[in-house]
């Protein structure tokens, strides 16, 4: 926990570019501090600032080296990039592995770039919770893009790709046949398809069956049309490519109106997911209590059906 | 939705193995009926008989065809199956994509099977609420053992996992290093962990990878050290090893007190997920009204802070 007078500090110097100030906002964010409206409502004035980049993909595919290298040419063309590496973790250790960090270190010199790993403490429905305030966080230090990288393509990771103005999902060659990428939903969310390692066989098969899928979906006239780009990440190959591609988008979300409908969109999630999350809390305090270990164990034991359960449960849960 | 007095012909039927009854039940369960209450009520005296076996993995180690010669195995034991190939599939088409049902008909003209495949329906938590209610309507119907696919190791499958008495994590040789395995919190949910295409390059480094891991675990003893095997599910090569490592969990399980533990676990997840349910669907109605688009077009624009507003919305809200 934070004493309170720390915060209108912290936000000051944040705003100012210190990265550790920002480290520290962010940390807030991820522990679930109960200073986190303070920093919220601090930070609300900056708000929609930057454009936030969701970037996933099953593990493998190389988005640690493709975030790398994206860093790299965003760097390049002067803007001041956030990096969110959200981890799904463990359910049980509650922390995350550190493998993302260690990967980046060849920015974390550049005082234009924040680099960090979030875990989800294990809280389903954390990440969505946490991933846009600390989207908010870096927004307040000036950065201009944000992006944030998931591991795999769960229903969790569409969940917070959706938060994004722009998503890339990133395929490889041989990772799993097309009918395993529609599977994990990553068709609808994908505004710029990667296919990385491009230079291994199977590429263009990869390619012509997501330009195949692309073709049987529906669009109205308007609508964005998918882009494929092909990209060696660990060679730098095709990087430039990825950027045009996610500019070309952002070009499209402006004039087309989109980007205000998605950003009403994802505070509704935001809140949504916030409101969501307090109720959870106090279920998680019911749940310390004896109520739900008696009527767990009346359930297992099949004296008593789930629904009567919750229903039970919720009897005794106060909202407000 | 189901007429009320549907529910006790079908429960009737499915109790004397009738496979449409038992298809309709776990509908009324995927598609929330308003009946399932009824089911569930009804099916909680035959709680507790199966066994309960969780399978994950990425995309692509093979997820189905083990399953398939799970079945094959359990079968010739002379044990009841059932099998829900749980799919996050798209938050936006609403439906499963048919590719596990269409690689499972060899068993699909077995009376002793029942292979269903089940979305989530794009609702996050949607599964970890859905699939206990199937597994009880499988419970109903005399299935001795239950097998819950899922696909992909993120968080929501991790949570499902948790669901099972033994759970199955699949890895093959070249999906990823070791370090990915853990990011992915998988080996602190693996019981028994099936290093399938063992006959592929790199099978022996993904073995010695995960043993040494394992024996960085720190265990009390008498703690269940997660066994390890190898199997190429294709060509049905160490399938019957497989099914003896379950076989040993299930006896661990029992002998030291475990499975009661884990069950009743499992009702309290289960329970609190209802709950949880229950009141996702009041902050539904909340989001078709103007009260949250209003609130979320304010946070979009920075005038309010999301907390503030998920604030306002909880006001808005009644428990019961």
């Amino acid at each position: 926990m934070t004493r309170s007078q720390d915060v209108p500090t912290l936000v000051a110097k944040a705003r100012e570019g210190d990265p550790r100030s920002v480290a520290r906002l962010i940390s807030l964010v991820e522990n679930g501090d109960p200073a986190l409206p303070e920093v919220a409502a601090a930070m609300a004035p900056y708000t929609g600032r930057a454009q936030v980049i969701g970037l996933t993909g099953a593990p493998g595919v190389g988005k640690s080296t493709t975030t790398n290298e994206l860093v790299r040419v965003l760097r390049e063309q002067g803007a001041r990039v956030g990096v969110l590496a959200v981890d799904p973790s463990s359910p049980f250790s509650g922390g995350a592995i550190l493998g993302d960090r260690v990967r980046m270190t060849e920015h974390t010199a550049d005082s234009g770039v924040y680099i960090r790993s979030m875990s989800s403490r294990g809280q389903l429905g954390g990440l969505s919770a946490a991933t846009p305030q600390a989207v908010r966080v870096l927004e307040g230090a000036g950065c201009d893009v944000i992006l944030v990288e998931t591991v795999g393509v769960g229903q969790a990771e569409v969940e917070i790709a959706s938060l994004a103005d722009t998503t890339l999902v990133l395929l490889a060659p041989g990772m799993g046949d097309a009918i395993q990428a529609v599977k994990a939903g990553v068709l609808e969310i994908a505004d710029v398809f990667v296919i990385n390692k491009a230079d291994r066989p199977g590429a263009d098969a990869t390619y012509r069956d997501i330009q195949g899928m692309l073709a049987l979906g529906e669009r109205a006239s308007g609508d964005w049309r998918p882009q494929v780009v092909r990209a060696v990440a660990a060679k730098g190959e095709g990087v430039d490519d990825v950027v045009a591609a996610i500019s070309k988008h952002r070009d499209w979300l402006e004039s087309s109106g989109n980007l205000r409908t998605r950003r009403e969109q994802r505070a509704a999630a935001e809140v949504s997911a916030l409101a969501l999350g307090r109720l959870r809390a106090r279920m998680g305090d019911l749940r310390e209590g004896t109520a739900l270990s008696s009527l767990a164990a009346q359930v297992a034991a099949g004296d008593l059906d789930p629904y009567a359960a919750a229903d039970r449960l919720l009897a005794g849960l106060e909202v407000s």
